[in-house]
């Protein structure tokens, strides 16, 4: 309610070509359409422009972003204060959750409408699914979901499809294969979801015990979009534009003996890649351990440093769009 | 002495409406008067105008803040880092004290001697009584209190009598009662303390086991301020101005069967706010875990988010002052 | 690779004046000659009197430091942050990394490579020997060398040889005792190293199973410089310009006994240092546990926080030569 009263205010002063951002909670990428992807997508090129040219903006001067992380996170935790520190903002990072009010029995709602009170904006990384709607439902200013367990991570959903289309040039037309374990890896569920509102096909590659969920599976095919399922990733290494490759953990088998048989399977190789497109990526979420092996770096088709740049310009679109400054 | 010849010196230097913070630490209510606290609060209302019209200020463009923390606390390590970046400054967190050089044995002297070469002002948190005022012995820059042990808390202090005096416009003249854990709560009792320098009635409710120090109420006798005490929040609720609460711990009973006899006397709700008078605030210093209902917090009456607001404008005020550029 | 490629582009913007540093790597002492060692000392004194002047600059505006300390160090994280914030640039601190991607398993390289795309300058602190030479290796931006293990740390030798330059006017032509722990303190052997650049005579005191290693001690012969050994503060104190003091620490000897019968052998106190120069110094590089008395702390010539406020100016000077603007 207080998040209503809030943000209509808010709305009445917003950029009519703010595309709706302005105020508002990033939380699922079910909030995205086609128009408002292009729209973020399009601020984050202008973002990758500035940054190249000057190195930061003052667009976010005197706004102060809360970086509230739950659980740690290296990567996003350092990629949202980048990205808010180059538009010219400041960052309070909250990291030691746990040691801290929580410890004392404090709410996430209560965590969140205090640090409002400092903050112009939160990004919020939660063990528990659903943190991030929780913690939006009760602020007043505009939440962003840094992740919330095996929930959703929009942000890195949004910044692997933007690679995608930056590489390519386009995701119409394109043949996309999501490898390793895809049945508890959120980002490929992201980004699966964010691929069916264009005309792409699927490959998913993983073990029988690591499918794809029939949810997503579902939704595939509620858009009448083309997959295959297959276990061996060489049967679709020739002819996929987009290999996004994810980590298969060991802990995920009950029989290590199978997690053993299956793990060479999902080995991107420079062998492999012999086989593979001239014009294709490989892109990974990232952290890798050994399902890349680092020979691959050097291919120009490896996209996964340039898609943690990405992560830089797609957090500083969206810092600034619901910041009413993009 | 180091500090006598720093301080000197910059005093020096000082403007002469300063009112005498320049330079200076904050360590404990007892430096406050009425002169001091009215001066401090005009500079926080003009906080409160500059950051809800521009955001932020450089006031304090340069200059640097050591926040150093020996045991964590999210709120206030937040609400002095917000008050920092918002007047333009920068702020170095040392939040794990209890990994680094004090684990090689380095005393709260030496560190704070350290730190001074780097920033220009230090909030301290320490689980000692007494912390601060040994950092402020050793230190040649503004040392300010952010909690030393079951001792001082004087920021916290300072921003709840703001509160008092914003929502109900002045001070005298007001009927207060402080409810839950009187004995260990520094909170209550630094607040109690401000609020002697006023014409102020006082009401401590708490369980027997949990009542107001008689040091306290000494002080209180000394200023011929009425008070009463009682255990039972009903008894008073239909007359008091300011309701402040605090958490009663389990783990301060012997025995848990009073703890849970207790317990509920101490729960704010909308029940009991329906006697309540219309102009009154409920403030608390948080986190709250069970003690006030969250359907309370719709209740206009209800200060405690206004009053985490406040205090970024109070410590936006105090580092301006100790700065010299309040 | 990645790196000649990015660094042989950078130098093409190269200012000509810039000795070299610019997109360089700062990993160990051996980089080191009188010529560069004056470049960085005069830098380090512009940045003094513009810290003493103004505060801070805006050099660096724009700029993203990484700080990433695999280990704590919060004086050297500290001085680090600071100088980056006072030259105008901005930090983002990773240091619980034990915490986060390296505990999924991240290589030192994968991280170093994340965090580029995000920073441009990173500053790394590592338990083990040769990591920032690793790091360096991998990088196409500059890397700080923070200490690595028992291996460098090259800030604290260029502090250290800084502080002895500003404290007597010059290098050439002192006698410098090293104090304490010989065998294991990075410090003393980074800085002897440096020292041999200069025409000094050494006095090594410590325990005789402290002593210096061999391969320092050839190092000084190889320069043709005069040094003693010795395990007496007491037979070099009259002599010296500068007593340099390490803590020796129980842990290191096999026989606790041994550990007592020497350990006030290399306290320092107000009663030794009457036999001392009236022109000398004295210095640690902290944290101090023990082994230098409070008392000598009002010495003038007690130069060790001295020395830590030259460790931000050396510190910012470096920042900006790396990042091409000294």
């Amino acid at each position: 309610m207080q998040k209503m009263q809030f943000k209509t205010s808010n709305l009445a002063f917003a950029n009519v070509t703010d595309n709706g951002f302005y105020g508002q909670d990033i939380i699922s990428v079910k909030q995205f359409d086609r128009s408002k992807l292009a729209y973020i997508f399009k601020v984050a090129e202008e973002m990758r422009t500035m940054v190249e040219r000057f190195g930061s903006a003052d667009l976010l001067q005197g706004k102060v972003l809360a970086n509230l992380f739950y659980e740690p996170s290296t990567r996003t935790s350092s990629s949202f204060a980048a990205a808010m520190l180059r538009l010219g903002g400041r960052v309070i990072s909250i990291n030691e959750v746990r040691y801290s009010s929580v410890i004392k029995g404090e709410s996430l709602p209560d965590t969140v409408r205090t640090l409002e009170c400092y903050a112009d904006v939160i990004v919020l990384r939660h063990p528990e699914v659903g943190a991030a709607a929780l913690a939006a439902k009760y602020a007043s200013k505009p939440i962003i979901n840094a992740g919330d367990g095996i929930g959703e991570h929009p942000t890195q959903a949004l910044l692997d499809l933007f690679t995608i289309q930056e590489e390519l040039g386009q995701v119409d037309g394109l043949r996309v294969a999501m490898v390793g374990d895809l049945k508890y890896g959120r980002t490929v569920h992201s980004l699966t979801r964010l691929l069916c509102l264009y005309d792409v096909e699927f490959d998913f590659v993983s073990p029988s015990a690591l499918r794809m969920p029939e949810e997503i599976l579902a939704e595939v095919r509620e858009h009448s979009l083309p997959y295959r399922e297959t276990e061996d990733v060489n049967e679709v290494i020739s002819d996929v534009d987009v290999l996004y490759v994810t980590r298969v953990q060991k802990e995920r088998f009950e029989d290590p003996a199978e997690y053993e048989r299956f793990k060479d399977f999902y080995v991107i190789t420079p062998k492999l890649l012999q086989r593979a497109k001239e014009k294709m990526i490989v892109m990974h979420p990232f952290p890798r351990v050994y399902e890349i092996s680092y020979e691959v770096d050097s291919d120009p088709r490896a996209a996964y440093f340039r898609q943690i740049q990405n992560g830089l310009y797609i957090r500083m679109a969206l810092l600034a769009a619901v910041l009413g400054k993009a």
